[in-house]
């Protein structure tokens, strides 16, 4: 545990950059760019912390929190699926969905998961990339609860300790590990991890 | 290659579903629900096709193509870049862009990478889940070209070859391999490949 948080930790130093705000932008190796070796090491240490879960799908949200799932997925040997933020025209049948707002963009709107991917013999993980508010992931519970299946609980890459998302979930008693924990981000550009 | 042609093929006509208006729904396996499994298969698959080809990128473009691409970077040892179809509030930078037009939403859209994770000594592998009218991959190709970078070639999960996108960019020069060829699909469902 100790060596994957330290790499991702040394990766958010080295490649991370704080914006105004309260941003962090980490567009080099986890949302816009991707380094699937890192996610690889990542996806090792989510399956050690949810061995005994007897996980059988992934759930994650379009777009950022799809690569790392993806591989996820792959470590975990099941299938990976991800709520979508728009209905496309190529999309049929029935959905869960549940209303989310965004802090980053200023809104709220609906996230779908077709019903025929859910159902209530699942144990579900969900994977995202960052967890701050909780929005994004209390919307992700919400698709799973209403099909019944049991959410396992969530493994996020980088969680800001200073903004409430991770107390909240946890506090409903949901087990929700984060690779990387950030307390503070200086306007300097300085990132404290807990 | 064969056996993964033949496995994808397989799986679309086991999984695929055929929709009026010469769509199909490939959402249980490729761009809703993913199977990691799979596409480690097909990553293999374009890991011998493009081997001489030295690839040090992978590019994309969301939603549905991260996946696959994800696991392709994985089995190439590369970075995995892919361009985004918005503009979001924590990008920062300069962006090369491209007008694409989609024929599913019926609307044109830029899309955009950052200029810092193109560069003119990459050689960029572009995978996308569909090929079809061929709009998105030219867009991609665009981008890369635009800031120097060598197109080595594309990887598609599965060509609609009864829409002209493939040969428009073959007899421009560049290396499409598509894993599944779709040459017709009947008002029955019936899927016929190449």
């Amino acid at each position: 545990m100790v060596d994957t948080m330290e790499i991702l930790e040394h990766r958010i130093r080295k490649s991370g950059m704080v914006l105004p705000g309260g941003v962090l932008n980490v567009d080099s190796f986890l949302n816009h760019q991707m380094d699937p070796a890192l996610f690889v090491d990542m996806a090792n240490e989510l399956r050690r912390l949810f061995a005994a879960q007897n996980v059988n799908k992934i759930l994650t949200i379009e777009t950022s929190g799809i690569g790392l799932a993806c591989i996820t997925g792959y470590i975990f040997e099941c299938p990976v699926l991800f709520a979508r933020k728009h209905k496309a025209k190529n999309m049929s049948g029935e959905f869960f969905t549940a209303r989310v707002e965004s802090f980053t963009h200023g809104n709220i709107s609906t996230i779908y998961v077709s019903k025929r991917f859910l159902s209530a013999d699942d144990r579900i993980l969900i994977i995202d990339d960052f967890l701050a508010n909780g929005a994004a992931l209390g919307g992700l519970i919400s698709l799973v609860e209403q099909s019944g299946a049991a959410v396992v609980g969530a493994g996020i890459a980088i969680e800001k300790t200073f903004q409430p998302g991770g107390d909240i979930i946890r506090e409903r008693g949901y087990q929700v590990e984060s690779l990387a924990r950030i307390k503070s981000m200086g306007d300097d550009g300085s990132i404290e991890f807990c």
